[in-house]
């Protein structure tokens, strides 16, 4: 009794601050709870649309682009489906109202995919182990703001130092980060979990402490979307910076100074890695391909071979063979290279270790399941991680 | 001819690695823009819903709570609406599409105001400047844990580091800044605008370089939605801690020395400041009227005196005028207190007011136009910065 007047006192005070927030709604009595994930691990969704006439649910656990179920009213116009039990994972997913896409107002937690914003939800079990917040010591995640001579902006940037690093003196390597087409400096610590995934491989003793720089791999912008400046969200993105190497040479010119001036790093090759996935796979060849002896450690995910001549990216296969060959010279340690086997890109990354069987240059390759998704990126900082700096 | 051919083969390129992402319709050709703010000031709003039977628009800029006003529809089905030139302020919005409530999926920025998650803008000028990211020297952003054997859990919060202390060795004044109910870490940087706000005014000469400590104050949870332990997000909040005291410990014992010992921090009464908002309000009362002498400069955002019997939190009014006379002692330099004229505590301001003017307790005063918002919030901040460590 003294516990439920308790209760109603505390709900009450509750409502007070929060009701003139809009939240009460949420935060008090009766909240509609979605997703709910069930002891039988049955994943129940629900939506409260009493004026809706259709609304459909779609998540990237289902097969296929775009797929979605309806989901059924009860008589007071809650839309409810309780899906099968999931593969532990970090999931995404939308409803359909009328044929819109809209967020689960139940669930605060969304994800950005460029200008796509998805409702998240974990899946419990081993990979969701990975990839959520445990009790181990964690990590500083820090947006940092970094001056690029080359690309003549101020441009933002992530750094992860690794738990014990404002305790200790000693320098670490650094493992830069890069994202795909579409993403921005924002994906790798939200869709990729990184500050997470190197938490929980650092204190389970499966990774090397380390420094993880992941930027803006845009050359036409700044920083992500309400991050930059006016002058920057009001121009027309110039896509064609894709192929034209500035972020490349920012990278080397004005990212590794700054990161090797203002932290503790070890600014030798061997203390060096660099991977990127899609966009940031072909980033990262250019980069190691044009300055060989500045990282040993390269992991290339989700990318292939660049003489699609579509690109008109000036391919030239000789001086691409010559670009492995100072490579191989320069001791690379680690060449990871993985993809997907339904990837669209799957042929390219065929073609590309084609390319380097053919002239001798070794690397690890991974075929994993599924296609160019962040659940294969995830598992992918999940395995290469571990195999730097050893 | 050249530019066109040229922006075709970017485009190809880009929608090669954007589409199976899913977000060539958004970054291809003519994708919807929204809200797009018209060379004369006026904003238009846009959401594709051919199926849609009813779409509305609402905005923190309507008056009274859960304003809508419908959109109107062409004969392909996108919904349009253009509203007259807003004063240059941050603005949120969503749609309501035949009742549920939606974000706008043609912009990426969302902003979360505890579960609700809302699409946002700016409308240009003066105040949007302040909040904006601007061509000045950027603070550093820092996600940090900490432990709290206070709440036992390790906890989280922000910390700004301002404009050269990477770069520097001087120790810097501390300014703890507390959300409210409902909020979490996450508010202040992102609702609150803070690194934008501070690094703004820092640059004008207008503040004084600064470390921002923004902490979570819900003393029942480790960190927002998304970054806490699935151990925490399992469980059923409990509200109740709100009033006991808490957080306000956790402050004193936890995050002031954490912050002391892991930053170069001016340590004396001189050099730290706290301000709060509403439930953070609060916290800043209870913890200056149980610490006098811990900080000088004092800011109390939109909360009133602490003596509603409801919520028998054993307010005594004895016990409150020896705080202030011990705080008065203490050696305040600034106490202000903010509220706007339309706000749902403006009673309880004119009541804390009363109490200090009873006791002689002397108090700046900055009555603002509006209510309980963080369009208040955020000018608070902005006027209040500028008055800390001088």
């Amino acid at each position: 009794m003294k516990t439920t007047r308790n209760f109603l006192k505390h709900l009450m005070l509750s409502i007070m601050m929060l009701a003139p927030m809009g939240l009460s709604a949420q935060w008090g009595r009766n909240p509609i709870k979605s997703p709910e994930v069930q002891k039988d691990g049955k994943i129940t969704f629900r939506l409260f649309a009493p004026d809706a006439e259709k609304v459909e649910l779609s998540g990237n656990w289902m097969p296929g682009w775009g797929t979605k179920v309806e989901m059924a009213a009860n008589d007071t116009g809650l839309y409810v489906i309780t899906i099968d039990p999931l593969p532990s994972e970090m999931y995404t997913y939308n409803y359909y109202v009328n044929g819109v896409k809209t967020n689960d107002p139940s669930n605060a937690i969304i994800v950005r995919d460029g200008v796509n914003n998805q409702s998240m939800f974990f899946a419990p079990g081993e990979v969701a182990n990975l990839y959520e917040t445990q009790d181990v010591p964690h990590g500083v995640l820090s947006k940092v703001w970094y001056p690029s001579p080359t690309l003549d902006k101020e441009r933002r940037m992530y750094v992860y130092t690794p738990p014990g690093y404002a305790e200790s003196n000693k320098d670490y390597p650094v493992f830069y980060l890069l994202h795909g087409a579409g993403g921005d400096e924002d994906a790798w610590t939200t869709l990729g979990r990184e500050p997470y995934i190197l938490d929980n491989l650092i204190a389970a003793g499966k990774a090397e402490p380390m420094i993880v720089v992941m930027t803006n791999g845009n050359a036409w912008s700044s920083a992500a979307p309400g991050e930059e400046p006016a002058s920057d969200s009001n121009e027309q993105p110039d896509f064609s910076q894709m192929v034209r190497g500035g972020f490349e040479k920012s990278l080397i010119n004005d990212v590794i100074p700054f990161i090797e001036k203002n932290y503790r790093a070890l600014k030798d090759k061997d203390h060096r890695a660099i991977a990127g996935l899609s966009m940031g796979g072909m980033h990262t060849q250019n980069i190691t391909n044009s300055n060989p002896g500045k990282f040993t450690y390269i992991g290339i995910m989700s990318m292939g071979i660049m003489n699609d001549p579509r690109w008109n990216n000036g391919y030239n296969e000789e001086e691409h063979k010559q670009q492995i060959a100072a490579l191989k010279d320069s001791g690379v340690k680690l060449y990871w290279i993985g993809v997907g086997k339904e990837d669209f890109l799957f042929e390219g990354v065929t073609n590309l270790r084609k390319f380097y069987d053919d002239n001798g240059f070794d690397y690890i390759y991974r075929e994993s399941t599924g296609g160019h998704t962040w659940t294969n990126w995830r598992i992918y900082l999940s395995e290469v991680a571990p195999l730097l700096f050893k």
